[in-house]
């Protein structure tokens, strides 16, 4: 897979018990939309298994590191030279925001659960929103992705396959 | 608010157990991008009630109507010269097919859960994979809402709110 970019995802505020779900929606988003990676800052191997798990039979090379330390990550990103863009809907709009982060070759997405720390908001380069309405954070990381890289990744093709689907006007195509 | 064209959603395959969330995830993802309203296919007063409470909050008129027959309103739709896309992986791509759902005044948005009764794909007029990639139905909402709307839909505003975002580089600005 060529990524025109190096865009990662940072989870901030999973909670295991009640965040699984939504988060591995996140972190499966970001891989079909050109993402290399998820840092989850938070400890849950099962989210990262079953990213994981659908990584390895469609193809690429996403990765979950897992109970990562968001500061850090933060700034070993901003030292590399990346930009972190944190998306919460009380950001400036995507449309606004884009053409600078298109600029950047090295992107951090971060994606908030329900609450985030006061001091996210002064740490990242961009706060982000995509409408200023609650939605959900899933969307809001679609939107941005597909903004970001302006509709190139809806077509990925993904190496090392197992499973590919065909599509279709009706009904399942797959190659194997 | 301003529809530029009466867009609805119908959730089938909802688990009131387990699909709360995403549910909610997906009826307000709808609303935020210009949808009127979400048909549930199952009986859960409790997102319906999550989503309206929200949208009375926020503005609008969105509605969520709950237990509805799927194929009764697929079947109502039509009969109203209304379309219906079925959001699933395995259909034609998002951008191949917009162009002529673009065409639509009335379109039904299919989102479904993990299952999908297969007699689905032969009762849509378009069958649309955003990706041909596992992921999340959120996130195909939201790709198909925004490419249908051309991006327009991204800053709505909502009659009526009783909270309103100020859009802001750093922290959190309302208007009341």
């Amino acid at each position: 897979m060529n990524y025109m970019k190096d865009v990662w995802i940072l989870r901030i505020g999973h909670r295991p018990e009640r965040d699984q779900r939504v988060t591995t929606h996140v972190g499966l988003t970001g891989r079909a939309l050109g993402a290399g990676g998820m840092y989850l800052a938070s400890d849950d191997r099962g989210v990262k298994k079953s990213i994981e798990d659908v990584a390895s039979r469609w193809g690429g090379e996403f990765k979950v590191e897992n109970n990562v330390s968001w500061k850090k990550v933060i700034r070993d990103w901003q030292d590399a030279g990346g930009k972190v863009v944190h998306l919460t809907m009380y950001g400036i709009s995507v449309t606004d925001a884009m053409p600078k982060i298109q600029d950047c070759e090295k992107v951090l997405v971060v994606v908030g659960a329900e609450k985030v720390p006061g001091d996210m908001y002064g740490l990242a380069d961009y706060n982000v929103s995509v409408t200023t309405q609650p939605h959900s954070e899933i969307s809001s990381l679609a939107i941005f992705m597909d903004h970001l890289f302006e509709g190139k990744t809806l077509d990925l093709d993904f190496e090392g396959a197992e499973i590919k689907v065909i599509p279709t006007e009706c009904g399942k195509r797959f190659e194997n």
